[in-house]
Parts: C-alpha cells; structure tokens; sequence
C-alpha cells in the first residue's frame, strides 16, 4: 500500500494518478479508512509531526522533493530508505532558470535597466560568454545539468564539490582547500549544493569578497536556486550596497515566503523570484516514483536513497 | 593600399593593428597623404558622402558591419564588391544577447519583476524550455547560431528564411507562403533578418497577431537584434499595450539613438538595449579581413560577397 502524505500541493491529483499507475496496487491518502501497518510506502512532501505514526511495516519514504533537509529535521522519521526525486524534468527547469538569470546578468541588465528608466542610451559591450566564468556550487544531478546547458553557449564553466567530479570542459575544483582557488576565478557564482552543516550560510561576505572582479559590469553576481539556508541575507544586502556584489538572483530565502519587511525586496539589482526555480512536475513524478515501488516490490534494489550521514 | 574610413569608432585603433597585421602592405586613413588611385581596398563603416571619391583602383569594398542594408544606400557606391563580416566572435555576442532575453521572457520576468515591486509572493511555474518554441526569423551565420545555442537548452526551435535551409533539430520554415505557419507554432520570435525590401516593417501588428497564445504568460514575445527598420515601433507600442505582445526586447530602432520621447523607454514589458547585441570586436576584425586581403592580392576569391539584387 502507497499512502501519500502531501501538503501545499494538490495531493488529490497526485493520488489519482498513482492510483491509475500502480493499479491494482493500493494507494491511500491521510482521512481515508486503512490500517497504518499495511503502508509499505509513503510519499511525503513538507509531513506533518504524526505523518509516519503507526507506520509499522514502512520499507522506504518517497521524497517528492530533491532536497531533503527538512524531511531529515522531521522528529519522528523513521529508519526507512529515503527515496530522492531525481528527474530530468526537474532538472530541465532547474536549468531554464539558472540559465536565464546567468545570462540575464552576463548582459549588464541591470545597467540597461537604470539606463531604460533615465531614458539613457549608453552603449556598454557586455563580454562574450567565452570572457565570463560561471562557478557552479554542487555537481549532483542539477549542478551536472547546468553545466551541460552553461557550456554550449560558450561560457568558461567551473565547478566546486565536496568529492572530485569530472565532467568534460568543465575545470574542477574540490573540497575546503579548493573553494579559494575557485571562486578567485569565478564571475558568476550559482549554489545548487544540498543543504547540510557544511554548506549552511556558505553565500556569505568573506565568500562574495573572494570572487573574481572586474569581467562583469558592477561586480560578481550569486545565484541562489538551492536553499535558503546557503545564504546570510543581511550581508547579501549589505554586499549588494557596497558594491562587493554586482547583483543577485535568489529563487530561496531564509525565511518563506519572504517576510513584507525583507529588504532584499527593494534593492534594484536583487532579482527575486518566489521558490519557482522548479518544480517536481505530476506526470514525471508518477512516472518515477511507480516505476520505483513497482521495481522494489519485484526485488530490484532502491535508487537515488539518501545518505542520513552526507545530509543528501 | 588599404584605407581605413570608419565613424563612430576608434579608426587610429584598427588602423594600427591593420599596419601591424598587414606589413609591409600600406595602411592609410583619411587625411593621410596617398594617391586614391592606389587604394585597391577601403574598409567602410558609415561612410561619408564622398568616401569613394577618385578610388579608381578599387578591388573591394570591405564592411566592418556584418549588415549592409545603410551601405547598399550610398549614393556613390562603387560597383567593387562588397565583402561581408562574418566573424565567430560577432556571433557568438549575438547568440549571447538572443539567448539571455529569450531565457529572461520564457522565465517570466516581466511577471517577476512586477511582484517584486509589489512585495507579492506569487507562485507562477513557468514552462519548460521544452515546452516553449523559439521562431528564428534569418537563418544566416547568426540565425545558425542562435538555433545552435538554443537548442541544447531544451527550446522547440523553428526557423523561417527565404531560402530553405536545414538544421539538425530546427523546424524549417521558408518563404512567404509557409509564413503564418511558421508564426502560429511560435512562442518567442526573434529578428535576425537582413534587412530588405521585403523584411521591412516585418515585425508589425498583422505579424504579432499571428503568434502562439497561451504558452507563455501574458503573451508571446519579440526579440529583435537585426535593425530598426524591420519593426513599426508604433504597432509594437499598442500590441503591449493590448496583450497582442506579452513583451519585447527591443536592441535597434527606427531612429538611433532611440528619441527621447519614444512611448517605447516607458513601457514595463519592454526592454530596451542601446544597439550593444553584438560589436564587431577588433582582434577578430582585422583577422579576418587581413586574411581576405592577403588572399585576393594572392589570387584567391573573395569570400562572404554580398549579393546587391537580394540585399544581403
């Protein structure tokens, strides 16, 4: 038995279409009549403290998101594997917008934007793509993905992760004793690392003084796609104002929806979007995880199953 | 002997690194002392009225611009050919600014921004790039490059020349004929015309009107980085005005510098770069054309001729 445990999405629509996959295996939501011990599966987005009570026979929580930070912080999570989303749909978003903000600011749109608003015509050259360098934080499934699109279009693309990862034309950097040397070469800073202990407040001032300047009109530029929890927002203001920043994207915050009184919301050169990076997408959602229960119940082994102690 | 006569750029610039490339080969300006009956090439960009005068050894007339609609227009146009730029840099500049405001639109920024000014936190998931279809309107060296660089991002990407021309993985289009075919599949159009007789005023209401609804929030999109004179900026002000457009991006104008009261500086959902999509940048400039030099005088063809009956 799959019960699905859902909130701020619609979990009506997402049963429907389990139940229509799985068919004739049963799928439950929370209010219906079943007997918690008979749930074998449990597919879980932002679960309530009871959600896993009585779930004795669990062999494995399904995660409807990529990351899971807050399913770990859950009090009462059980031993069972934790299955991550992982999707080329996902990713595919998760590149459209990241591609959209880096290049958005390889183009000095901030300039043109003041320069349009004082009715300015001023000429400024932007750098090709081949003079930027676009550091990418992460390089699981997402960060790979973005490096993959970033590099056809011409921009020298660098990498930084806790364990060496190899991608073709893509410059490689590791570990602590790395991060300098990498973003010393960096113009335009994107986060899509996981969120643990070591990456927590990672887009911080002494981070943003060390990035490379003088490529990119106005400074370097952060991209924040992946939590909130990377980024220290009061010195992201305070980076932006002095001018250590050129400019920042951020799809995340500390604290969501970001509270009325943020000032993030009223710094011209901040490009705020409401956690819409990506979204886990219905149809592929189904797709992925019945073709994972239904391996699982044939013996096939899980995938994508998060490591409790890397935090991802 | 090559002379140099360009405005509007540093000409002792290029001048000197011509000398440099080109030595012993003699490299004169305007106001230097030479005998124009030994000038067998002028490099032109915006030339005077009497640019061509006693040039009566002319072998070439070589364009710093890689258009050369303003050029076939001069009243004393010798009857040498016309040599092209056509320059993997140019390109790739053009590329960048064509992909960023595609990205910007497709991401709904227009939408984004506005909340942001508002202190609205509103949950809008774009399309997938997937699920957004890019109409290239020019399939030269640019238009190819576009679509190339499009292309691995996920886009759909058609195109529309006058020619038939076939990309791997580009829905071709050709003619009048299969042109509102072309424009109802199309979510974001992009302008990359020569522009002719028969592509001006191109982007214009009946045009605008013909485009795919319901894709893209508030409406499709035009990108226009060819010239000012393919679109009837008047028609593109009502059809934002009215939701024919959900926006532009708009790098030329029919007059440049864009006026000061052009309607067009004050409109949200327009964006306006000062005719900075692509610059002809030096180094690749005087590579380029030096190698042409250097062939013809060595008895190789001329290459990238413009052809006067079709304009381009």
């Amino acid at each position: 038995m799959l019960l699905l445990h859902l909130s701020d999405v619609d979990e009506a629509s997402w049963a429907k279409r389990f139940a229509e996959a799985l068919a004739p295996y049963p799928v439950v939501r929370r209010g219906d009549q079943f007997d918690p011990a008979e749930v074998r599966y449990i597919f879980v987005w932002k679960p309530k403290p009871d959600a896993f009570e009585g779930l004795t026979g669990l062999r494995a929580v399904l995660s409807l998101g990529a990351g899971v930070d807050a399913l770990l912080k859950h009090p009462k999570l059980p031993d069972a594997p934790i299955v991550r989303f992982v999707d080329e749909d996902l990713s595919q978003r998760m590149s459209d917008y990241v591609v959209a903000h880096v290049t958005m600011h390889h183009r000095g749109f901030s300039k043109f934007q003041a320069d349009q608003k004082a009715r300015r015509w001023d000429q400024y050259y932007p750098p090709a793509a081949s003079e930027t360098a676009v550091g990418i934080m992460g390089m699981g499934v997402l960060g790979q993905d973005a490096a993959r699109r970033l590099k056809p279009l011409g921009f020298a693309v660098r990498s930084w992760s806790r364990t060496p990862k190899s991608i073709d034309g893509v410059e490689a950097f590791t570990g602590p004793e790395q991060f300098d040397e990498f973003l010393s070469g960096t113009d335009v800073l994107v986060c899509l690392l996981p969120l643990t202990p070591e990456t927590t407040g990672i887009l911080n001032r002494e981070t943003f003084g060390k990035l490379r300047r003088g490529r990119l009109l106005g400074g370097p530029v952060i991209i924040n796609a992946a939590r909130g929890g990377h980024q220290r927002e009061a010195e992201i203001v305070a980076a932006l104002a002095d001018g250590t920043l050129g400019a920042a994207s951020l799809d995340v915050f500390e604290t969501e929806p970001l509270p009325q009184d943020s000032p993030l919301w009223n710094i011209p050169n901040c490009f705020i979007t409401p956690h819409v990076a990506a979204i886990s997408n219905e149809a592929s959602g189904v797709r992925y995880f019945s073709g994972i229960i239904k391996g699982h119940e044939a013996g096939e082994p899980l995938i994508n199953v998060v490591d409790r102690g890397r935090g991802y």
